[in-house]
């Protein structure tokens, strides 16, 4: 479809589109060359809807006005002259001519709706000759130099470059002269003053006077619409939304039609369904005797377009479908046509000349995540769209909108403050004001809800043992959002009334002060802030929901399962239709206040004798961990990865925890002190760590595996059926690492068969989540039964990135379009991508039935998902909350597989 | 030449090899089939040599042993009978016969050298018969009864597995009994008693006689070898030497000649030139009526062979060309034929039995690196060898040995205590006892000696800083050594004699106290330790050296550069034959005490313009530094890495030195403390630094370009030649980033151009040292001039491994054989070398010019420089004491692509 401007072929390409009179040269599918707004003109053209004739100059000419400094193709002005005529004819008036003149509007549109960018110019082609005319052919003086002066204050502001508040001034002046004060109140005789004040300004600012000929306004108008495209705004607009520079703008040229033009005279906005609900009513506002900026611009307060709506409103005043009943029909049949045709929610604009309706836009109409929801569900069920197009309507990362615990709307609730709704879900908690209160209290079993003034990297810990987060400083994107949102907590941040006195331990708002110990409850989705516990309820499961989520399990390959630990988060994750367990960090239960002190008593201890002393104290807690899991899992694989972080990570750094670690150890608090800085690293992400403690230590691994089968044998007896878990080493990148730890796992699962009588069934595989291990995955998979993939630290290590640390430059990098998302959100498909692709072929080439998955944050990104698909993997495991998320994401990515559809 | 003893064609192998005579079935070439020891005696006897009849069991046998249940092929039986008779037939003996009995010895040897093996029983086939045989064939029945004791208390304890000691405890009684004191006054009775008792005891340990017949006597011999192979000592030796299980070891067995039947009788060992100088001179010792086992246990005193070996040693004992001048003027004509032969040096063992000379060995003789050149120059000389083949016969690496600077051996010196020669080179300077002070005083320009118990990888800055490091504890592969070996500094470690008491500041060693400020030299090649300053001597780079190095360079496609960024290292890296520098760390110039206070200010200060404020004051000096660098390199190529680390790294730590920073740049102490605190980072190693630092601050890389292209232009008047250097982007991960900062290179590079209206030429190239930079090779090429392989942090990234941190489990790791070698010193091939090889790949499609190097620790590592050579780098980068290493293996690694000869 696009042809080389360079090309000699060139000369023959079509650079001008006409629709009107239920004709066009273009279609709706065609919107990479005409825009989108001009492709919807050209489609409901075609169907016959009463569209004010126009045409389109193509993104191509765009494109050509950059490659050639500026310039239009030759052919243009002639092409353009043939479609002004084509208008004229079509609306039987004439550019410039003060008996019967043309106006025009002149409008932008890309392939993508982009704000940024020259938006419209109205009433174009009126000059002090044609705003004349248009007062003696329209009856009404105040309606032709209102128009006039409009269009002058835009054409200056958009083509010419002066700034707005000018005419303000001028206007405003005039206003008080004649001591009025709303636009409506100004007649004839007043806007002609303005006109002429607004013509003086100009000629006063620029040196010469405001164009008078028409041509030269609309040449003026449409390199104005190409030049917008490069400027600032644009630019970054289209950095931040990976828009390419290459796609180029459409400029749409289109007959005005009024409004504005007395009481038969009407302009509104509407949806073909409400995008609130997604029920299955028509939804808009209009305005009678307006032009469409008035609607916007919320002077007048809009009105209903039907009667139910005005009713559910308690508005008193009429809706079109009352005020004019013949064009509401007109109107509604159009929907019909509309949503019949598009098969989708439309969002439109129309206006009402003189009692006949003309259509001035039509495009798909965004919605709420609920309202989405239902209306890809009804419309399976109306006939107008499949199953699988309901699956691709949905933008899976929505549906964390409805996923989250909210707040019972029943429940009374006193709001102590208001922030940004930054990560959803509501959460109540004990006030804390430290990461380290926070994961102390936490660990004591306490919900708390973690209160900063601003959050950092070193609060991490404290944000993942809080239920939620609140900081007084900070937007959308501080570190508290970002975080909570990758974490799933819910989090309110930049609560500015809120003061923090961190030396007190309290917080005040408007004179209320909450102590920590307190209780408060936060709604990340909303931002709000209640004093006290107010009750949640859990998110709806049932409906529209589980109708689309029955759909897109039937459609995927990708099995999806849960990252969890818990027995909470295991349950929630099934709730969500996780399908098992894709990793399970057994050191999450080291860390539980009734075993850290047996940890820390191992990590002490001088010898191998001591550590086994105090591993066989943690034996039964980890036994009983995993068998709780199993039961929950039942039938379901479960993934188990051994021990990971470094142990220095479990060492206590107050005096009082080192003096009841020195207490159960036997040893005095300076031996604490100095295993402490033994043990300590300078790169802890790159240290010892992984298996490469289970080659240090094999008793540790040896107790883990341990467990990990005598919880099989405990769960398999009560069930009658047979347990198989996944044993995963981590950090493996030699196959001699595998060898050794599959070999002491093997070992292990030989002694509990042994000892119970009990035959084992397991797999042992390995995380791949350093380079070199992708890069070696052949001879690796010589040793596993499975590869997860652990892009977290595949990601830190590829891009030599550490998380933790990221967070002082990454944002900054974003914004410099140097990484187009945050490469720990979405995987880096070029760089990561790569190391996953080779890891999973060769891998395969060794062992073909090698199982694959992928256990990093990642498996919860819908974009990352997609990926997953594309190279084969088996299964994606994620957080609980992102489950559905994933189920949905991986039934668009075998849709994209399978299907190819452009529009997913 | 290795066929499948699986395959029906086994039937047809060859299992055994004979030689004597003159004649041999196997060859010197055959070392993979016959070991080397059996290689060469065939290679003797084809050489008319004097080699007692024998014959050579195949590495195929132990091949075949192992994976058939330790079982022979069924026809070797058959085959061995065959070779023994073919023995008792050159000898005219027979195995078993009193009256004329055989006698062999049974030795192993595998392709490598490898102790830990069985290595000889000799005297086997003497039973209580053939000893009386023995006695009355040679008439002394001393003789006969001293080599049967011997033969049996070998068998026992090699074949038999019993306990050396029990033996000796025996021979010790009988001495005691008889009130004797050496085994040389025992006569026939006593050896008749010893065997008796030898024989009662075999029978009381194991149950039954110790065995009479010859044949199982053999078997039991042969057997005995082919286990050796897998014990644990020869498992061990295998894997810390990389030699492969599958190699197996051959079985030679020997005709026994005796050197112990009288005087006309001797043993002994030559080299056929001085091993420990080169000279050509026939250099060994021997002695009179002894069998070979006599030489090495040092009971008597062992004879020189030639006249001037014996005036050389002041030796009273006569020489054996004055005792035996006829066997002598044998053994000389041998020594000519055997390096003519060979080609090279060779380590030779003999037998004198009755006047007649039998050779019993002949290897490649092992030898000083300073005779290696001598030898491998002087051959040359001598028409013996090439050029190439004289490049292939050193060992770069040996070369580490007379390139460091040694002590002045005419000064006078005290030795103050003894450690293990950790380290070469030698170094005087003032003690001190922490990390930080031999920071604090080398930046103070201090020469410092690092003394510590022991090191740890925190210890690292001053050990960087120190001139040498003394440690008290810890072997040759100890922290100290590894690090200090890898930094090229001086090290004696474990010098257990010396006391440190860190809380006095002091160092004693038997009585002699030293403090912390006074100075001490060390000699890391010999591990002494002096008080005071000894002078050193910079080491002899003409002579044989120069020769070679001349060759190497003739013959090697490589260009060797250095990383170098102090003026002394840059002159000591030309003296060594660099030819530029590949890698200036300008952050070392950061530290100089003169500019840390500036570095400090502008990472206090709080935005771009104080920034730029403190910048300022560092751009002459560093504009100093680089001219320096361009007039010590003239005409060579100097590549700059801009700064690397982060910030927190040039923060101080102590309060004094906070305190002079807050002075400096005009804050409170408070404000420092917390501005270390927000810099701080978690893994500093996948932080905020590299090119993140350029994009974040680009005042700060602007600044160094500034200063490069300022020096540019200083010096190109100078010389009035043009200078062309190559600006370093380090940690690229993305090819935006490049880009970026590329354009930042280039807009200086313009400023300069036209302020000083000098035309400059520059290249601008990136370090490569991500795992993502290696896989988006193509793109960063787009943006550079060139590659570096940055292969330190690739290792770090690519591995998951901190160097830094890996110290706790790196050593365990390459001692399981889960790496090969440490990844840090040899570059990981199969990991690392992937990405390397990929990235060069995929540059050069983009850029077929691209100019490609390496500047990490490996570039002066000779097994990571083969690699370089094979993936067609351009260069090398090494610290400029390996520079010469460098060369020659550069030169190794070009001969080896080029000839793929096998002995390179």
């Amino acid at each position: 479809m696009t042809t080389s401007v360079m090309s000699p072929a060139a000369v023959t390409t079509q650079w001008v589109y006409r629709f009107g009179n239920g004709t066009a040269e273009g279609r709706s599918d065609m919107r990479n060359l005409l825009g989108g707004k001009g492709a919807n003109l050209a489609e409901m053209s075609l169907l016959g809807l009463p569209v004010p004739a126009g045409f389109t100059i193509t993104t191509e000419v765009c494109t050509y006005f950059y490659a050639n400094a500026k310039t239009y193709p030759p052919s243009l002005a002639e092409d353009v002259a043939a479609a002004v005529a084509f208008i004229e004819q079509s609306v039987d008036a004439r550019f410039g001519d003060p008996a019967n003149p043309l106006l025009v509007s002149v409008r932008s549109g890309a392939r993508a709706s982009m704000p940024g960018m020259m938006d419209t110019v109205l009433n174009l082609g009126l000059n002090d000759e044609t705003a004349e005319g248009l007062a003696a052919l329209s009856g009404d003086a105040r309606f032709a130099y209102d128009s006039y002066r409009r269009f002058i204050q835009m054409y200056s502001n958009v083509v010419l470059d002066l700034d707005h508040h000018h005419f303000e001034e001028i206007l405003n002046r005039v206003k008080d002269d004649h001591g009025l004060t709303m636009d409506t109140d100004l007649a004839d005789v007043h806007w002609r003053q303005v006109v002429a004040e607004y013509k003086d300004l100009v000629r006063h600012e620029l040196g010469k006077e405001f164009p008078q000929d028409p041509q030269e306004q609309l040449w003026g108008a449409i390199g104005a619409v190409f030049r917008s495209w490069m400027n600032q705004r644009a630019i970054v607009y289209r950095r931040l939304h990976g828009i390419p520079e290459s796609w180029g703008t459409a400029v749409n040229i289109q007959a005005m039609v009024f409004g504005n033009m007395g009481g038969d005279c009407a302009t509104g906005v509407a949806f073909t369904r409400n995008p609130s609900t997604g029920a299955n009513e028509f939804y808009g506002e209009y305005l009678i005797n307006a032009q469409g900026e008035d609607v916007v611009a919320g002077i007048r307060t809009p009105q209903q377009i039907t009667i139910a709506g005005r009713e559910a409103q308690s508005s008193k005043l009429p809706s079109m479908e009352e005020a004019m009943p013949e064009v509401f029909a007109e109107l509604n049949r159009v929907r019909g046509i509309l949503e019949r045709h598009y098969r989708d929610v439309q969002d439109i604009e129309f206006t009402v000349q003189k009692t006949k309706l003309y259509m001035l836009q039509t495009r798909s109409g965004k919605r709420t995540a609920q309202a989405a929801l239902k209306i890809a569900v009804d419309m399976v069920a109306e006939g107008l769209i499949t199953e699988a197009e309901a699956i691709s309507r949905i933008d899976p990362r929505s549906l964390d909108q409805i996923l989250h615990p909210r707040l019972d709307p029943k429940a009374p609730r006193t709001v102590l403050a208001k922030g940004l709704p930054a990560s959803p879900g509501a959460a109540s908690g004990t006030v804390v004001f430290s990461a380290d209160e926070a994961e102390d209290r936490a660990a004591k079993g306490d919900a708390v809800i973690l209160v900063r003034i601003e959050t950092s990297p070193e609060d991490i810990h404290g944000m993942n043992a809080a239920k939620g987060i609140l900081t007084t400083r900070g937007g959308m994107t501080s570190h508290a959002a970002v975080v909570a949102r990758g974490m799933g907590r819910p989090c309110v941040s930049g609560a500015g009334d809120i003061r923090i006195d961190y030396a007190a331990g309290t917080l005040s708002c408007r004179g209320t002060v909450v102590k920590g110990g307190d209780r408060i409850t936060i709604d990340g989705s909303t931002g709000e802030v209640f004093l006290g516990e107010v009750p949640t309820i859990q998110p709806e499961l049932s409906g529209d929901f589980a109708v689309l989520m029955g759909w897109a399990d039937g459609l995927r390959r990708l099995t999806v399962r849960t990252n969890a630990e818990t027995p909470l988060d295991a349950r929630t994750a099934r709730q969500f239709g996780a399908e098992g367990i894709g990793l399970c960090r057994t050191e999450h239960m080291f860390f539980e206040a009734s075993r850290i002190v047996a940890v820390r008593e191992m990590i002490m201890a001088s010898d191998e004798k001591g550590r086994r002393a105090a591993l066989a104290k943690i034996l039964p807690m980890q036994r009983g961990d995993f068998a709780e899991l199993f039961r929950i899992m039942r039938g379901l694989p479960v993934t188990i990865r051994l021990l990971d972080p470094p142990l220095h990570e479990f060492l206590p750094h107050s005096e009082a925890e080192m003096a009841e670690v020195a207490a159960a150890a036997g040893v005095d608090i300076g031996t604490v002190r100095s295993r402490a800085v033994t043990l300590a690293e300078a790169n802890p992400m790159l240290g010892h760590r992984g298996c490469r403690l289970g080659i240090s230590y094999p008793e540790i691994y040896e107790m883990q595996a341990r467990a990990i089968f005598e919880a099989v044998v405990e769960v398999q007896k009560e069930f009658g059926e047979t347990v198989v878990p996944e044993v995963m080493i981590p950090l493996v990148a030699t196959r001699r690492e595998l060898e050794i730890l599959r070999a002491l796992v093997v070992q292990v699962a030989k002694e509990v068969e042994t000892a119970s009588g009990v035959a084992l069934e397991y797999l042992v595989g390995t995380m791949i989540e350093l380079p070199r291990a992708a890069l070696r995955a052949a001879q690796i998979a010589e040793q596993a039964d499975f590869f997860s993939f652990g892009t977290n630290d595949l990601t830190q290590t590829t891009l030599g990135l550490s998380r933790d640390d990221a967070g002082s430059f990454l944002p900054a990098y974003v914004a410099k379009g140097i990484f187009e998302e945050d490469p720990f959100v979405s995987i880096d498909q070029d760089g990561v991508g790569e190391l996953v692709k080779l890891a999973a072929e060769r891998g395969r080439a060794t062992r073909p039935g090698l199982k694959l998955g992928i256990c990093g944050e990642h498996g919860g990104d819908p974009a990352s998902i997609q990926f997953c698909e594309s190279v084969g993997l088996d299964y994606v495991s994620c957080s609980p909350f992102r489950v559905p998320i994933a189920r949905l994401a991986a039934a668009q990515a075998a849709l994209a597989k399978g299907f190819n559809k452009e529009n997913l």
